[in-house]
C-alpha cells in the first residue's frame, strides 16, 4: 500500500499545495478553496472549489491516459487530494485556443466568440512576479527553459489533448474556447501532462445557451461561479 | 528609362510616405525626416534622418540580394526616395533578437545585453491601433493574416538576414542586436523582403564602447542621435 502521509511542504500554488511523500517518486496536491484572477490581484474563495476541481481533475487525467497521453496522474486520494509522480514542471505554460476569448481577443481587436480556423497554441514564461508574459519556443529554448526538442513534444501533447477534450465535452453541451496547460519532466527525462484540468484553467461555454461555465464568472462577477463549477463536474461524470 | 513620376499616395508610415508611380509594378518610397517611439507617444525630427535612412537601406538591399535573398528594392532615386516593387505588405512584423534588449529583456526580467544562446524570432501584428501585439506563427495563420508556408519562408528569410548582418555588422565593428523585418508578396506570391533596415528598425551596439548607435538614442533622450545616425552610414559604407 502507498504511504501517503504528507511530508515537507514543496510548493504553495494559487490554487494548490505541492507536498512531499515518503515516496521521492511521488508527491500529494492538495486543491484549496482560494480562487486568484488577474495575477491574483483579485482573490476570493467558496467552499468545495478545491473538492470540485479535484474531481474533474481525476475524472479527466485517466481518460487522457486512456487516449496515450502520459499524465503525472497516479490516484485521487480524498475530496482534496491526488497521488501524483514528482515531476520537474517546466516554465513555461501551454495555451490552447478553438476560439478567441479573454485577452487573446481584446489584444487583436477581435470579438469574444470569434472562431479560430486552427488552433492556436500560446507559451507563457510561467513566473508570477513578471505576469506570466507570452513568450515563444525560440524564447524558451534560447532561455534555456526548454529544449526545442521538449517544445515540439508539449505542442504535439497539447494538441492531442484538444483532439481529445474538443469532443468529449461537446458531447456534453460544453464548447471548449480554451486552456492552459503544463507539463513536468520525470527522473527519466519523459515529458507528461501535471497540473489540473478544470474551470480554473479552461474556458468552457454552455453550447446551447453560450453561458459561461468557468471561472471567467469569478473574474467578472458574473455570479453563479459554485453552481457553474458543479455542473461542469455534473457533466464530465455523465456517461 | 523607368518613368519615376509620383502618383497617388498610397500609404503614409510613421517614417515613410508610399506612392504609386507609372508602372504599376513599382512603387516610389520617399523617406521623412519624422522619427517616432512607444507607438508614436514620442514624436520627433531631425533634417538629414530620411537621408540616412533611405542611404543605409540602399547601401543593404542589394547586398542581401547578392546573398539570395529575394527584396523589393529596384534603385535609390534620390536622396531621400526609392524605387521598389510593388508587393503587398504581410501584416505582421518580424523580430530578430540577438541579445536581449528593450522591452523583451523587461517583459522577461532580464538584464539588457543578456545574450541569447541562439537567435529569437518573434512576430507582432502590425496594427498601430493595437499597438502591434506580440504574436506567434498559429495565430497569423489562425486568422488568416499568412499561409504556414508563408511563415516558414518567412522565419527562414529572416534567420538568413541575421545571418548575413551578423557578421557584416561585426566587421563594422558594430553588435547587431535586435531588428525589426517586414515582408510583402509580389503578384506572382513570392515573399520579398520590403520596408527598410536602418536604425530605426535595428539596436546597433558599438562593440567596443558599447554605445548605442539607433533609434534607443531618441527613445531614451541620450543625445548624439544624428550623429550615431551618420555613424552608422559611415561604417555601412565602408568597404
Amino acid at each position: 500500500m502507498t504511504d501517503t502521509t504528507r511530508g515537507e511542504l514543496r510548493y504553495e500554488g494559487k490554487a494548490k499545495r505541492v507536498y512531499a511523500t515518503p515516496n521521492p517518486t511521488e508527491y500529494l496536491v492538495e486543491y484549496k478553496d482560494e480562487a486568484t484572477a488577474f495575477n491574483a490581484q483579485k482573490r476570493g474563495s467558496w467552499v468545495g472549489k478545491g473538492a470540485t476541481n479535484n474531481a474533474i481533475t481525476a475524472a479527466l487525467y485517466p481518460k487522457l491516459e486512456g487516449v496515450g497521453i502520459p499524465t503525472h496522474f497516479i490516484a485521487k486520494l480524498s475530496d482534496t487530494e491526488q497521488l501524483v509522480k514528482a515531476v520537474t514542471i517546466v516554465p513555461v505554460e501551454v495555451i490552447v485556443r478553438n476560439v478567441a476569448a479573454g485577452s487573446f481577443a481584446k489584444k487583436l481587436g477581435l470579438e469574444e466568440g470569434t472562431p479560430l480556423a486552427r488552433p492556436v497554441v500560446e507559451y507563457c514564461y510561467k513566473s508570477d512576479a513578471l505576469g506570466d508574459p507570452l513568450i515563444n519556443t525560440d524564447t524558451a529554448v534560447a532561455l534555456e527553459w526548454a529544449t526545442e526538442g521538449d517544445m515540439a513534444r508539449i505542442r504535439e501533447l497539447a494538441l492531442q489533448v484538444n483532439g481529445f477534450l474538443t469532443p468529449f465535452f461537446g458531447q456534453r453541451g460544453i464548447r471548449l474556447i480554451d486552456f492552459k496547460l503544463e507539463f513536468g519532466k520525470l527522473p527519466s527525462g519523459q515529458l507528461v501532462l501535471a497540473d489540473e484540468i478544470s474551470p480554473d484553467t479552461c474556458r468552457f461555454w454552455d453550447a446551447e445557451t453560450g453561458e459561461k461555465m468557468d471561472k471567467d464568472r469569478f473574474r467578472h462577477d458574473l455570479g453563479g461561479v459554485e453552481e457553474a463549477y458543479g455542473e461542469m463536474l455534473r457533466r464530465v461524470e455523465q456517461a
